[in-house]
């Protein structure tokens, strides 16, 4: 990513010029809000970070590293005249952190999260922004790695990403465009889609992969030798279980907000999987070597080009 | 590894000592067989390898990259006087490998193999082998990356991993002690079990994650809109599906040959994956976080800890 250049100053001493977001107010300051803040600090496009969060350790050590400037306890207080407010929460807590901060946004307060679902989102927001709805930006950044906490944030996660937008009809242009220039600043690419459409998605390629990843690990942990089953696993198994390290309140809030598209996605796998057990029982090597042929295929195609 | 000191030659100069194996027949030089001669070379324990493929040009790369000495195109004369005999073919070939070596084997060569399933093996050596099956020693190494051919063999791939063995009661002591010291050079540790027991445990922990694998890549792939999914994927879908690289042939023949194991685990996994689909339904946040804490918790328990 190119870094953004600094007008030059002029001799004499004029200000330096103002960033793109005065206050901006994390909630939640784990990987992806303290990565934010931090790709924000390194553009020198954020004046102030404040940070909240449920927990105090998490934010000293968020504060201490550097990546919020200062960490509050009440909501109401923290996001007075804010710029620019990140729910960066699990969706579980959404709602409740809308509630708590509608009455105390300004009139030019805009809000925006990152979370992995957005029908059900944009669903609490309009519930409880009211008029502030059209200052609302639904936004999903397609980053992230197995790992949580502000020690886990680093300010060039999202690079060459997606962020994923995902307006509505009230969605103003201006708060629209203050949500792109921040993330565009932290390097991610910028998509539009509804929130069907990316809620349908993302069932598919990432909220499936994780069911089917927590429940290989399950299954072995549930044999009644599973000691001596973990011992003989090897690379494949590690590798195809790396995101059952994952953390289960937000997963569990994933499974609970996209009900729908992700019970649609098990079933679609759960019948491909029955299709390649009725292939084992009848011993159809010519039908199993052609699906593994076709998935090596595919993967090579679209995973190893990107 | 600790690596094997020569014994010092007295000056006057006798002849170097004898290698373990004077004359090693490798059946398939890919990544198991080619990386194979390549650990004995380094040991300086076999004194010429001679490689046995149905492709050609392999073989070439084979003997230009030094692992083996010698390419042969014809089986019976290939094995003549050998010491060893690796089979590190697909499954599929074992039967009609030892249909063509049987006639020809010494009395003094042992045969072993590099197989993912013991049971089926060990039938098709019983039957073709007759009397010298006393001579074979069925064997899994459990390492391998999802690369195939000569060209991917390097001298560690077999440094601090498994070797099962699974002798049957006919299993002779002799043949058992080279096995056992050729591996041993590798890095190999060594371990014994039943065949059933190998097959019932490589179903769970390796044909089951190969097989889900492969079918989470056939599954977006098989979805009206594959090419925008996988433009979506990240990196938690290409790890789930890393060893869908694997080679087609060999799991055909995997499931093939442990048919019945490999169904038990698909049983299993199938019916695990329909009690989330149920807790999704169900909207049951509870159950579904303790399912995925108790996944991280034995992922972390087991699997970083080895």
């Amino acid at each position: 990513m190119k870094k953004k250049r600094q007008p030059a100053r002029k001799a004499g001493g004029r200000k330096p010029p103002k960033p793109l977001i005065g206050k901006l107010v994390i909630f939640g300051v784990g990987l992806i809000g303290g990565s934010f803040a931090l790709a924000l600090k390194r553009q020198r496009a954020v004046g102030h970070v404040v940070g909240v969060g449920r927990s105090r350790s998490n934010l000293l050590a968020a504060k201490r590293l550097g990546v919020i400037d200062e960490m509050a306890t009440d909501p109401a207080v923290a996001v007075k005249n804010a710029d620019l407010v990140l729910l960066a929460v699990p969706l579980g807590q959404t709602r409740a952190v809308l509630a708590h901060i509608a009455p105390h946004l300004a009139s030019h307060t805009v809000v925006t999260d990152a979370g992995s679902t957005k029908r059900d989102v944009i669903e609490s927001a309009r519930r409880q922004l009211g008029a502030t709805f059209s200052r609302f930006v639904p936004a999903h950044p397609i980053a992230g790695t197995e790992k949580s906490g502000a020690a886990a944030a680093f300010a060039e996660l999202f690079e060459q990403r997606n962020l994923i937008l995902t307006p509505e009809p009230e969605t103003s242009a201006r708060a629209m465009k203050l949500v792109r220039a921040a993330w565009k600043l932290a390097g991610m690419r910028i998509l539009e889609m509804t929130a069907s459409q990316h809620d349908r998605i993302f069932a598919l390629v990432s909220h499936l992969p994780h069911l089917l990843s927590f429940t290989a690990v399950a299954n072995i942990a549930g044999q009644a030798n599973a000691p001596k089953l973990f011992q003989h696993t090897g690379g494949g198994f590690r590798d195809l279980t790396r995101i059952a390290g994952s953390s289960p309140e937000m997963w569990r809030d994933i499974c609970l907000a996209n009900r729908d598209a992700i019970l649609s996605a098990l079933d679609g796998y759960l019948s491909d999987l029955e299709a390649v057990r009725g292939m084992v029982e009848a011993s159809d090597g010519a039908a199993l070597e052609q699906k593994f042929a076709a998935s090596r295929n595919a993967r090579a195609k679209w995973l190893l080009k990107k």
